[in-house]
């Protein structure tokens, strides 16, 4: 299922993407099932397992996905016997950011291996982890704010992917369980900000920063998440490409090496890391600037397109 | 004034502490203000503006603090004319971490001008910023749990500052009027596994690594932040002492440079760095160990004192 998050009628809410273009919301198709039920409390039922904001929904595991699940069926068969709108075309809707304050956003440096081979560098031992937080989420439809603190915009195709159950000391051979689905993600760095001080929160966590979408593709439709083309490009020509093959630390190894460090919980997000291509490694230096048209494609999961627009000084 | 996060009866809610122990329940002392001058809709009143939890009521900025404050004294005059318990002694209530789930947790690292000078380095330009997750917060009276990832338990003691209304890009003049109040806080580092990488963010981000509070004091109380004595004891041996006199990026500047990177919103967490003293300076090193008392004393702030405790191998 593709999981996203969509504004209509002036409300954010979650909803699953057919493959014809339709979206269905899944709170109320799920509230248009009980009441079809005959249930009574059928709006505090949705509420209680399918609600309408990605973060609580994914708290209820596999047991709401599947719900969600049924309530498409139920709504693409009954599509009008429900007092609110149960199915949109994907082009009446605006498509937000899956996610909109996962409670972490881990980051991971340096883990494309042949990107890591052709600087010279030794392959890590340990996963190079830094944070953003959630102000910089922007959906598939926003634009990249370019702010007035830095001339070194520069992007990061990433795969990201999302929990969806709580997650302590997990092992490896466990770990894609915890996993609720996959995503894209731009880690838009500001760079001369990232590399002034020997940390580099403050280069990624800048304002609208973290391109994400446009969907969650749940974690059933992608068997293996180790081998998945990734491709960057800037106004249409390729800057970064690389396969998620090439990963040190994969999806699996990530879930369970954070897992011994912090509790993982449902909605916290990873972004697993940036091939070469980045602007940074060109000579000469071309940063993005006003009107770059940024693409990232991941085979299977989907493209992430964003504009670069640079921001009035306040 | 005085604000703690407390659990009685089983429920969790904000009060403030009064200067002879006592604690008062906020949001039941503006209901109970409410109802007593015959406002019918006094409960969802009292909600929207002094609600239960320390984040939500912070949205409410300076209007609510007033509020509270005038709710305050009238629970102290009628003490008994609600049907909730509005007053309760310090000794019958657990104190917990005065924020619960802040947004963003800024970490300052290299902030203590003499520690810098005395370690033969650069007075830095820009501070140096690291992130911490909400994870890590525990309150003050609970232990500290030293998880079994690592040896080298550290503790570093810190003046704590929380935002108290959306700031972006504010000048250092308007700077400390975005500030809600000041806590205590001791950011306990796994050293070996923050400096295993370049990045810091694993060895700090750890489970639990975040004593908080005990309580937050109001920023009208403390008119300047930047002459504070702070000692941090292990076990009653003074391991750390300075005065915020000597931060090298003082709360205001703070305030200002990372109101030009992100929005800082209400309950926005910012903990401004560590002196010297830490167990990675001493020779030999003796890390932190089960039983451990580490004491943190900041003057016109308070003291946080937490225990260490092994967990449990799960």
């Amino acid at each position: 299922m593709k999981l996203i998050t969509f504004t209509a009628n002036g409300f954010t809410r979650i909803g699953a993407l057919t493959d014809n273009n339709k979206v269905i919301d899944l709170n109320y198709a799920y509230q248009a099932q009980l009441q079809s039920e005959g249930k009574y409390r059928f709006k505090e039922i949705a509420e209680a397992f399918v609600p309408s904001e990605m973060e609580a929904f994914l708290q209820g595991g596999k047991e709401s996905i599947e719900m969600a699940k049924n309530a498409v069926h139920f709504a693409l068969e009954n599509p009008t016997t429900y007092k609110h709108q149960l199915i949109f075309n994907k082009e009446d809707v605006k498509i937000e950011a899956p996610l909109n304050r996962p409670g972490k956003i881990f980051a991971v440096g340096h883990n494309y291996r042949e990107h890591i081979l052709e600087m010279g560098r030794q392959i890590p031992t340990h996963p190079v982890l830094f944070a953003k937080f959630a102000n910089t989420i922007i959906g598939p439809q926003d634009d990249i704010p370019f702010q007035p603190v830095s001339e070194q915009l520069d992007y990061e195709a990433e795969f990201a992917f999302v929990i969806g159950k709580r997650a302590k000391n997990v092992s490896e051979e466990d770990a894609l369980d915890y996993v609720a689905g996959y995503t894209v993600a731009n880690d838009v760095t500001y760079r001369d900000i990232q590399r002034r001080t020997l940390q580099w929160l403050q280069g990624k966590t800048v304002d609208g920063s973290l391109p994400l979408g446009p969907w969650l593709v749940t974690a059933d439709e992608i068997k293996d998440p180790q081998c998945l083309e990734m491709v960057l490009t800037v106004n249409g020509e390729e800057r970064q490409r690389t396969n998620t093959a090439n990963q040190v630390f994969t999806v699996k190894r990530l879930v369970s090496f954070l897992s011994q460090l912090v509790t993982l919980e449902p909605g916290d997000l990873v972004i697993t890391g940036t091939p070469g291509g980045v602007v940074q490694a060109m000579d000469p230096q071309v940063w993005l600037k006003d009107g770059d048209v940024v693409r990232v494609e991941i085979e299977q999961v989907g493209v992430l397109e964003n504009t670069v627009r640079k921001t009035r000084e306040e």
